[in-house]
């Protein structure tokens, strides 16, 4: 068995958006990723060669591929070719209502740059968040230079594309948490151990629309109060702050 | 007066670390990030708008030029023009040593990424952390596009090349601060008012000669700290949950 013209040909189709959508599938790259994905996402097509597929036990695909290094190359977005490739599906949306209740979420609404996507994936994933909810105009993390920039963090955390606003209507009883300038300084307020977490995009925060549905109004304060600094942080940067805040409080 | 054909080559030139080095210059763009920077920064050339130039009475220059948006698209770096660009002197590493004993400064070890590097400035900038100071392998910050990407945090934060562990065995009274696996739980050991918080490399976190002189190993831990997740953060999003805790404690 060998990776054919149109299995490649379907695998570098992945890297864009359009066909990453009509088939819900991404593609990530390199043994570690791929082994880490295994665990969680469903896997449709492993590429691979001969000694990975001899020596791993569990490789579990719909599709097992034996491929030389030659097709690799022709098949990879990375510079050099990785021993392994993967297709998997993207995760579904259902929610598993029990486990949302009593955690906390990440929101995103139109969170626009891929690298801050992919940075705030793998805060989730080193703070125990497990759900992240991006708006539909946020980058779209299962592009293959995101899914490779969150370092296996894909694996441990659902990303999923929603209306947000309709999300945050169904969550009716959890507090609704976002920072803005003029919030309450996050330091002192108490914080829950679940609830939604909302991150605004790089140039324009939180939407008007989103912002009438937060409950706590937080804000990272500068130091000192009193001179000028940043007008702003970094989108990852904040999230990692405020993550890094709430779970502090329960550790 | 008009700029000409050798200084468009001039400020050109500049894109390149050899010829930054060589004339201890830096080039910056955009009206607000040049008059940011003129307020902290000694400027050798600013060519802007005939309208800038007889509006701004905060022009300070050794030489201030005339320019056309043709020979603005000439010069610039940037995509689309700006109605300023302006060259810098970079700042000298002459540090004020009564400030610099009383106040956090952060030392960063090998950061390779310019976009890490552009951020980190930013988050002291927030936290009112005056003082950067890189070792020599470390992305240089005054390449264009990281002097952009500081958004006018490069003005009021001073990033110094040096022999970082030179400068951390004159600075023999201050608590040395590293963060690794291992350390003790950030949120709650004691931190100082003042002192070192050295950041490693993307990739290999701090050396073992300047771990060797950390006197305080911290670390940011995980949640749940039971189960698997991300092996590491990235070296920015650390340096933030680090410095949001050393102002937390003194807010």
């Amino acid at each position: 068995m060998s990776l054919s013209n149109n299995k490649i040909k379907y695998i570098k189709s992945l890297k864009e958006k359009k066909f990453r959508n009509q088939y819900n599938c991404f593609v990530a790259e390199g043994e570690k990723l791929v082994f880490d994905l295994m665990e969680t996402c469903k896997c449709q097509i492993v590429a691979a060669l001969p000694e990975i597929i001899s020596s791993r036990t569990d490789i579990n695909a719909e599709d097992i591929i034996v491929a030389s290094e030659v097709e690799l190359n022709r098949a990879t977005s990375l510079k050099t070719a990785p021993s392994v490739i993967a297709v998997f599906y993207q995760p579904q949306s259902d929610i598993n209502e029990q486990y949302f209740n009593k955690s906390l979420s990440l929101v995103l609404e139109g969170v626009q740059d891929p690298g801050n996507v992919g940075t705030i994936v793998r805060i989730a994933d080193w703070f125990g968040i497990h759900n992240i909810f991006c708006s539909y105009d946020c980058a779209d993390v299962f592009n293959p230079k995101t899914v490779q920039a969150t370092m296996g963090s894909i694996a441990r955390v659902k990303v999923t594309y929603t209306d947000i606003i309709a999300l945050i209507n169904k969550s009716n009883k959890l507090p609704v948490y976002g920072t803005f300038l003029g919030g309450k300084n996050i330091y002192e307020e108490s914080l829950s151990k679940n609830g939604l977490i909302v991150m605004g995009s790089e140039g324009k925060g939180i939407s008007r629309a989103v912002e009438k549905l937060v409950t706590d109004r937080l804000f990272i304060p500068n130091f000192p109060t009193d001179i000028k600094s940043s007008e702003s942080l970094n989108v990852a940067v904040a999230t990692a702050i405020t993550c890094s805040e709430f779970r502090r409080r329960h550790f």
